[in-house]
């Protein structure tokens, strides 16, 4: 008799953002004709920009001619199209990371691989993960099986590392012993990003602990000060104990098109294993349970990491959404809100005011101001009494929305 | 202390085809110059048909525009595009098959999911899997950790399924209780397709035992014959015991492009669940753990399921290839071999000569013919003794081939 993985019981409730879009369509049937503004879900608008779409152009006309046309990417065990992985070698070469091409491996987007990279690691190592923050790896943690039970409101083999306003929602290592730890910089929905020194203690413990830090970098693009690292390999070590991924989604517009990447440096050594088996690990899961990214996409992440690509990429879009998010931060902070982030992240973090709690304060401005947000509370116990303002959006969409707020809501 | 998980040192030598390129290319490097004619790996190499190419070039306009630009598809946990999900329904009702929306979850081709499907089932369910077959199967069954130890050539907590040329290499279900079956119909590498009956009585076995089966149905539209099934739902009742999983890849020439899609009844019910309940955590599992496949792939699916797209993709791809199966089987039976397959599928599988085995079969035809085709033993064990020669090429580079055994192959 087939049985279900009962871990699945363990989730908290549907999906944060499903939970979101259901409450919003609620509103909307209730109120036909009315006009919502949706500042919630982290997702691009913008159209992509023209070098990317001259890429994907010629990814498509490639596959339209016998000469040119391409099926499964090479099958050394090893997913990848090499002009693209030389590619990504330059861009990091230009923050001064060298990488070899087998240390990377091209994805469909961030998500699948931050969750996936669990399969590597035995199923008794204790993950850490920062409270609030981007829920995917707590659930995913939750389904694998490494979480214990939700009792009090915490998993009990969790060790949940605090994001709050004392230290600049950035958290400090775990004071216990974890073996994986995720870290999510800037941070995911706080907008935080930490510092050189802040990374490095980090670093230090899990060389000091022999733990791997699962490093999502998918807003590093959004940092527009040069003395925060871009990249957790800008720490020294950092190859020894780190995995990082990115992807293409919320800096060039991916969010549907879906590429990303994985790093995994030849020098993650666990002990016991040998130089490289870890990246030989996660090459053998992609081998098998993966048959690469869309390779029209790839066209586009090649044009993307052009010279051209990349200054349109910041010109065009990452300059209009934070554009959008001094606009939240501006408009809240006049009306007397506590806000932080939204300057090196597309996101704003706002206290909610009258100590409501999230959904409360979520309730209220979509009722109130017909303003979508999500609710801080959704992205971990330490989340509650806060919001997310999401800089992705149409501008005067968003200057609508402070209007509103500023009109409407009873505050 | 981080650990690996250990189940990947269980796994048996390199992915099958990783080793294939490995050993092509050292034949390359020591002969330069010589043309090697490959009949190994499964890859489509035909151009995409015009009305799929108009169909990409469309979802890349779409991109370009504030007003058809799409990101993340709508993120109520489930990922879709509507319109095709509507497109995919179509498609089944041609077969006579009703589906729901909800109850089909578009995917970046099959591979994934075929793997990805067991993150919803017990660890210590019992698994079945044909032999020989598509390994990423039983690959991806060892990683989770359901199979037990490899000894004496076989992993202990695994269920064998038989094919071989007494069965006409479509097995029976198997005489123990298992928990999940997984099936590839028409069989990848032998090429077998079975009959309504023979399904039936997989599905009669799956509702007595209460067992689900994974249906691959990767190859059906290669299916010559009306009177094979070309969905296990149009065996009666498939749909409570039954998920079956399709890509593009092979009959509109996806390999690179990435699109295909899982049906999840809300009727497979496993006792102890409610309705649904099976649809409902692979919806969770796939809201957390994907974002989706490439939008513009998902414009060419649209365009490969009208009219025009199946037309051309059975008058130009499907047809191609199976000219080339054609070609290889009588160019293989006038050398006198056995040879099976071919008909419903675009795999030739071959008896060795002289009781080679597969591998050594496999150096003889690359070293003396320049021929690479595919180890029958990289299938499982009871592939031992055969090679299958893949019908996916240029027509040319496969009479070239047949031309070079016949001179070449000392038998």
């Amino acid at each position: 008799m087939a049985t279900i993985n009962e871990n699945y019981n363990k989730l908290q409730g549907g999906y944060l953002f499903g939970e979101i879009a259901r409450r919003t369509k609620n509103f909307i049937e209730k109120n036909p004709g009315m006009e919502v503004m949706r500042l919630g879900v982290g997702d691009t608008t913008r159209p992509l920009t023209p070098t990317i779409i001259r890429g994907l152009q010629k990814g498509v006309k490639r596959l339209a001619n016998v000469k040119t046309y391409i099926g499964y990417q090479d099958a050394e065990g090893k997913e990848g199209n090499i002009r693209l992985l030389n590619a990504f070698i330059g861009f990091y070469k230009t923050k001064s990371i060298n990488l070899k091409a087998k240390e990377i491996f091209i994805n469909d987007g961030a998500k699948t691989d931050l969750a996936n990279i669990q399969s590597i690691f035995g199923l008794d190592n204790i993950v850490a993960i920062a409270d609030p923050v981007y829920p995917a790896y707590l659930d995913s943690t939750v389904i694998a099986g490494r979480t214990g039970k939700f009792i009090d409101g915490k998993y009990q083999d969790l060790v949940y590392m605090e994001c709050n306003e004392k230290n600049g929602f950035i958290p400090d290592p775990p004071k216990q012993k974890v073996d994986i730890i995720y870290l999510c910089n800037p941070n995911n929905p706080t907008g935080a990003v930490a510092t050189k020194k802040q990374l490095k203690a980090f670093v230090d413990y899990a060389l000091k602990n022999k733990a791997v830090i699962i490093f999502d970098a998918a807003y590093v693009e959004y940092i527009s000060d040069k003395s925060f690292p871009k990249s957790i390999y800008e720490i020294k070590k950092a190859k020894k104990c780190a995995i990082e991924i990115n992807s293409f989604s919320k800096w060039s517009g991916f969010t549907g098109v879906r590429l990303g990447w994985t790093v995994v440096p030849m020098d993650l050594v666990i002990e016991g294993t040998k130089k490289g088996k870890i990246n030989s690990l996660w090459s053998r899961r992609q081998g098998t349970m993966f048959n690469g990214a869309c390779n029209i996409a790839q066209e586009g992440a090649l044009a993307a990491l052009s010279t051209a690509g990349q200054k349109e990429s910041k010109k065009i879009l990452i300059a209009y959404y934070m554009n959008n998010a001094a606009i939240i931060k501006k408009g809240l902070s006049k009306l007397g809100f506590k806000v932080f982030g939204g300057e090196h992240a597309p996101y704003v973090w706002v206290k909610t005011p009258s100590n409501l709690s999230s959904w409360e304060f979520f309730n209220k401005l979509l009722e109130e101001a017909h303003v979508v947000v999500t609710p801080g509370s959704g992205f971990g116990a330490q989340g509650e009494g806060y919001v997310r303002f999401s800089a992705f959006g149409d501008a005067r969409n968003v200057k609508k929305a402070m209007k509103s707020i500023q009109k409407n809501l009873k505050l």
